[in-house]
């Protein structure tokens, strides 16, 4: 079998083998009660730039210029700086989707600021050269750089105001690092679907296997999808491996799941390449798991059902007799078709078809989890729905060396941002985690303190909570949106008490 | 004027002036009752190289051999690491003066281990061609050696014990700053003198002119000097820049001030360069103006006599008069041999003489300086004993750029480690600083709360509680190293509290 591909964060937008099309209009997906972003966003911004040094603890290393929004319609004295620090696409992305930064942005006096992670977006330094120079792409560099913008911006509009973070995935890694790094920089942190106990050689050893199960727990019925639905998932990767063993097989495989003619399913190798295809499909939708149409998880490009996993799941409902293979595997094309047909105009599946525009994100999140943050994956096929693939950390890397010419360092991220223990060390962070969303499993779900607090979000996906709100949005949803405000007030409020105690001295 | 010679904090065995002869014996340091070193510590000790990566945020980096000490004899199970957080000299000069871990093992059983900071000792990457790659030395990366050290350490000895960190001066700086950062690698640290607050960009404005105030206190009655000493030396500047203007006068001060034939002294400018000489003595031996004989600040060469500020001052205690400049220097010239002969074997002063030993050592601290943490310094001549040279920021970047080819940041230390407000989300840290230290002007000197507190020494100089114990030590050192040792028991009584809650989970 393959190695377990490496499982990106949020960047399915850029994954190669995606199907997608032209943008669908605000106006469909309003009538959907889409999570469609209000059209004005980015204009309410100034898109700027700040040079910024390319090696913060080099001096003499050249420089970049790093973009950031700042959107300052709603801010007054006395108010604060909501700060979104940036991960692994462009920035314009969390600008249309941090619903929970514009919501609160009255509120609070904010004025807003998304600052674009180095490498991505318009912040890619030495331009076409840019994979010849990958080694200025780290997490601590990317920190520095949100220090400094947060300093200069404070100079430069002459504001001494608390600054509240907000980050998604590994935006949320980023941000509650960045607390834990720079607390004189950035006075809380909402990090939402953070999945910062995912790396080996913290102090309790790490469940490697969460993220899978947490796919099948969404097409279990306690998560509202139908009984038979994981049993049959489970049942097609057997009939798949039985179906490969011949020419004959391989091509009723290919013509049960709907693949193109230009589909090459010639071997049990390119079988195994059809398998990885299908379970990123439930990887994806498990992401995605909202309780409305979204199309975040699909780069805005296109719309995913509301709880996709239960829409792929109703087409896999039945009971199939044992030898219905056939039938099984094509009920499992139309389940497939949720995700790789969101925009219902494909007749076939092309494994290879994509626009390649963000594939650069995808290499770039490889690099860096390559080079830094190494989450290791084990499944095992028993507590999850798909077939075992063993934690091989050879065999990553193997991968990390023949793409990138580096080895991983098994132990830098825990020796670097401290696992467990750093967190009971930290202050102002809160970590939301949806029970939907494949992720959490790595995620901070229990307190650690007063101020480091784990929020659940009952039925909730990959950070939902930082969304815009929706009518469709779960009470559990709303609670957590709420509880994050008044952490977010403690936070600006304790600034203040400090500002004047140190005035008055 | 000249501008500000940049000042280094303890490398003063660097400082190509300063003159220097063969290592004393222990025998006669013993006599006169000198902090001197037992003579069997490094045979306490193995000396290790690990291999690290030059740059730990770049993956790909070339590596280099860190040098460091394990001395194990005290070692039992339940007991704890020290570890000696490494500073800008031969780490062996810390391993032999640092008394409070040495003295301290037994009750802990501790392992005991002193680490070298790159770039220093033997711990310098690129034998010969160091010069060419200074991008490497900096304290981030410093900070970084030391958690992968500290990691392997534990894996390797098979430790799951608390780590306590010791530093002194630009150790005790980093040491903190390794704690605000890396709290769930070091559990605790002691910072003896370390000017952590002497940073632009701080909530207050940062004191510049302390240091020389400070010079100048050591010089008074109150910190047990003779009353007309500091009005006295503020006498001779005027009196040798009279001289300094006719050649007649050139060659009197040169004979008062008792220079070596050898030294030019034909210019005004080169009268500069002997008055930056003569307050560097005083900068030195305020530093050293510990109770006894130390040879620490004298990098272990020689010895300075107890409370050598109060003997430099001895011999300009008497009423010169008015008209009689000669007599001033002459005098004078006496001072300056407390600390330009302190072997007593010199006949006259050679500016220029001193072993090329460790020049690289000052070489590399005045990198790190212009890189990274740029310490302001302002003299005003009027609050203390000298001339006024005004903080020249442009100047001091003139230097850097012309020594280094870089330009400081002189918001950098401030952005990447926070001053007070950095301070304020910290834990377990102890600073110390004697009032009779220049640097503690920028110290900490108030508490930050119950675990980040601030220790005064009493008539203590540069970092006096780190030493060994002497019967002439003060009785408020006494108490202090007996307070640091309280937070030490606290810190890994903490440590084994948790560990154990975290076994019962």
């Amino acid at each position: 079998m393959l190695a377990t591909p490496v499982l990106l964060l949020v960047t399915v937008f850029s994954w190669k083998n995606a199907v997608s099309t032209a943008p669908v209009s605000d106006l469909a997906l309003k009538s959907l009660n889409v999570d469609v972003t209000p059209t004005n966003l980015l204009a309410q911004c100034d898109e700027k730039f700040l040079t910024q040094t390319l090696d913060h603890f080099d001096v003499g290393a050249p420089t970049y210029q790093q973009r950031y929004f700042v959107c300052d319609n709603h801010f007054r004295p006395g108010g604060v700086m909501f700060f979104y620090v940036g991960n692994e696409a462009d920035v314009e992305l969390y600008l249309n989707h941090t619903g929970l930064m514009w919501e609160n942005a009255n509120e609070f006096g904010a004025m807003l600021v998304f600052a674009e992670h180095r490498y991505f977006g318009k912040s890619v330094p030495f331009g076409k050269d840019v994979t010849k120079h990958m080694k200025y792409l780290s997490t601590e560099q990317a920190l520095a750089d949100y220090a400094v913008l947060i300093t200069h911006l404070k100079n430069e509009w002459k504001r001494n105001i608390p600054v509240i973070g907000f980050g998604g995935s590994y935006g949320g890694m980023l941000g509650s690092w960045f607390r834990m790094k720079y607390p004189h920089i950035i006075d809380g942190v909402v990090a939402g679907s953070a999945p910062i106990l995912s790396f080996l050689g913290d102090e309790v050893p790490l469940d490697k296997g969460s993220f899978e199960r947490i796919v099948t727990f969404d097409a279990s019925e306690e998560a509202g999808s139908a009984p038979n639905c994981a049993p049959n998932i489970r049942r097609t990767w057997p009939a798949m491996k039985n179906l490969a063993k011949t020419k004959q097989g391989r091509a009723q495989l290919k013509n049960a799941l709907s693949l193109c003619d230009s589909v090459k399913v010639e071997s049990v190798a390119d079988v195994d390449v059809v398998m990885d295809w299908a379970k990123s499909a439930f990887d994806y939708m498990a992401m995605g798991n909202y309780p409305y149409p979204s199309s975040y998880i699909m780069n805005g490009v296109s719309v995913l059902p509301a709880y996709p996993v239960r829409v792929a799941c109703s087409y896999v409902a039945a009971d199939f007799a044992a030898n219905d293979d056939a039938g099984l595997l094509s009920a499992f094309s139309k389940s497939l078709g949720v995700y790789y047909n969101s925009t219902k105009d494909q007749e076939c599946y092309e494994l290879n078809a994509s626009s390649n525009e963000s594939a650069l994100d995808s290499d770039f999140w490889d690099y860096i989890f390559c080079s830094e943050i190494y989450q290791p994956q084990n499944v095992d096929g028993v507590n999850d729905m798909f077939w075992p693939v063993p934690w091989n950390f050879t065999a990553d890397n193997e991968n990390c060396k023949s793409e990138w010419g580096i080895e991983i360092r098994p132990l830098w991220a825990t020796t670097q941002y401290g696992g467990r223990k750093a967190l009971r060390a930290a202050t102002n962070i809160v970590f939301s985690n949806g029970n939907y969303d494949p992720w959490s499993g790595t995620g901070v779900l229990q307190n650690f303190s007063d101020s480091v607090v784990a929020l659940s979000v009952e039925g909730g996906a990959h950070h939902l909570d930082l969304m815009f709100s929706n009518e469709l949005d779960t009470p559990s949803v709303l609670a957590v949106r709420e509880a994050e405000k008044q952490h977010m007030h403690k936070w600006a409020r304790e600034f203040y008490e400090l500002t004047a105690a140190v005035v008055n001295e």
